[in-house]
């Protein structure tokens, strides 16, 4: 028997589109069927395979599923989850694939409030890609990356281990953390990085950009990111994003000071000290 | 008969051996010699098949070149060309794979200056990557690539061409601009990346960057970099550099500024023109 009877993804993207290759390959439910708002997107996903049935209600999709995933953009979750909740069957599990978890949890935690029978758990897959749609979603796209799921006071066990239990079935390793603790750390490894990225490129006109070579085009890949999107994301983790900023402009500021002050030695001190730390903690890694 | 009869690299590391490496393979010299200053560099380059001789000293090596190119550290870069100069045969060019150029090019011209015989033209092939040493050089390094060629007042209209040429020979592409005018462009396109990019890894603790993903990868790739040849470059480049630092600044601090206001339609457009930007410039080029 499989491990679910119908997996409902709202939202298919390239992520969400991903969460449904990667189910359907790995045989995780009898069926994997999406939402869509427009009837465009459901055709596209249904010719790229991502899902095996489409709907275009949040009721129709949500009936007799054991596993909710909502793939929107942040601040379109806890709404889809208030009404998902009026739908979803006894037992059911919600989870989503926000890039902020604060915002998110405390809301839907709060719209579940009367529906003991619906659990919800929050997950960010640390995977994705400056693009967007489910053209480009992947069956591998979570193999080897990181998915962050969240447990608060409220969280169910049983939800927390399935949800868990999802991630890993589609070949991720699970971090479980507080909302707080994994805003404040995607918010130094995620959201700041492409702070910079939109600001570098933003700051360089055409004309000279024409001229870069690989290193500007890797440090700003990130910036070709949709930029709905990432406001979303920068405002609903906006406490933890402006803790990191300063942490970064505290580094940058002290790397400006060394080089305007001709100071070799203290320049080549900064520089290092940032090198032997990537190199300790990204060195083959993957990609 | 070959484009040259001896074409001697200066530094044998990452970009010299991949020039010697592209000159053997492309047959434009009866002989690619290496000047070294460790014995043990010299027998890598040797093993990794880079030159086909190599000497000690710069007299050895330079006697007979008819082209010299210094694949050096930019700080030593002048201090090798006045000696090179004294045992260069007459007609010898000289060039160099410097990334900063108004500092080397007028140390060199300077340098030069008695020795009407030996002409300097400096270059910046904009190739490489995080690494370094001869291991990591390629034959196809500077293919597609874009090589800045510089010219002043003093320039020698041959020897502007014969390097030109030297370099389109090695599959790059060549853009002729002045010494300031390249160090302005490559401060914003490459100098200023790599402050971002070094700010950012200092600034993430291990711990954090530990759960980070591709995109925190890819825009610190380059804070890889060697920290030495990186402080000698910014501080050669210092002015150009903090203005190109400036431009950062001020784009960066209208992005944080947007979020920190909670302005999603104005985060939306600092992050869209950036986006559209670098989407207009860079979409579909190489990597």
């Amino acid at each position: 028997m499989k491990r679910f009877k119908r997996i409902t993804i709202i939202g298919v993207g390239l992520i969400g589109g991903s969460i449904g290759l990667a189910a359907k390959n790995r045989r995780l439910a009898e069926e994997v069927v999406g939402v869509f708002r427009h009837r465009s997107t459901l055709n596209r996903a249904l010719r790229h395979k991502a899902v095996d049935k489409g709907f275009m209600t949040i009721e129709e999709g949500v009936r007799d599923a054991d596993l909710i995933i909502l793939a929107t953009p942040v601040h379109s979750i806890p709404v889809l989850v208030r009404e998902a909740v009026n739908f979803a069957k006894k037992g059911a599990i919600i989870t989503d694939a926000g890039s902020t978890k604060g915002w998110i949890v405390a809301k839907c935690e709060n719209a579940l409030g009367r529906h003991s029978q619906v659990s919800f758990v929050g997950s960010h897959p640390m995977a994705g890609s400056e693009h967007t749609g489910v053209e480009f979603a992947k069956a591998d796209l979570f193999e080897g990356s990181l998915c962050i799921v969240t447990r608060t006071v409220s969280t169910d066990k049983r939800a927390l281990g399935v949800v868990s239990g999802f991630w890993r079935s589609l070949g991720a390793k699970v971090k479980i953390m507080s909302p707080s603790e994994h805003d404040r750390t995607v918010a130094l490894v995620s959201h700041l990085p492409h702070v910079v990225a939109f600001s570098l490129a933003g700051a360089v006109p055409g004309r000279e950009m024409e001229c870069s070579a690989e290193g500007f085009r890797d440090t700003t890949r990130i910036a070709s990111s949709d930029p709905e999107l990432w406001a979303d994301i920068f405002l609903t983790n906006k406490k933890a994003l402006l803790e990191a900023a300063r942490m970064f402009e505290s580094y940058y500021g002290k790397v400006i000071k060394a080089i305007a002050g001709g100071q070799y030695l203290a320049t080549v001190k900064m520089l290092g000290k940032a090198k032997a730390k990537r190199d300790k903690f990204l060195y083959g890694k993957r990609r």
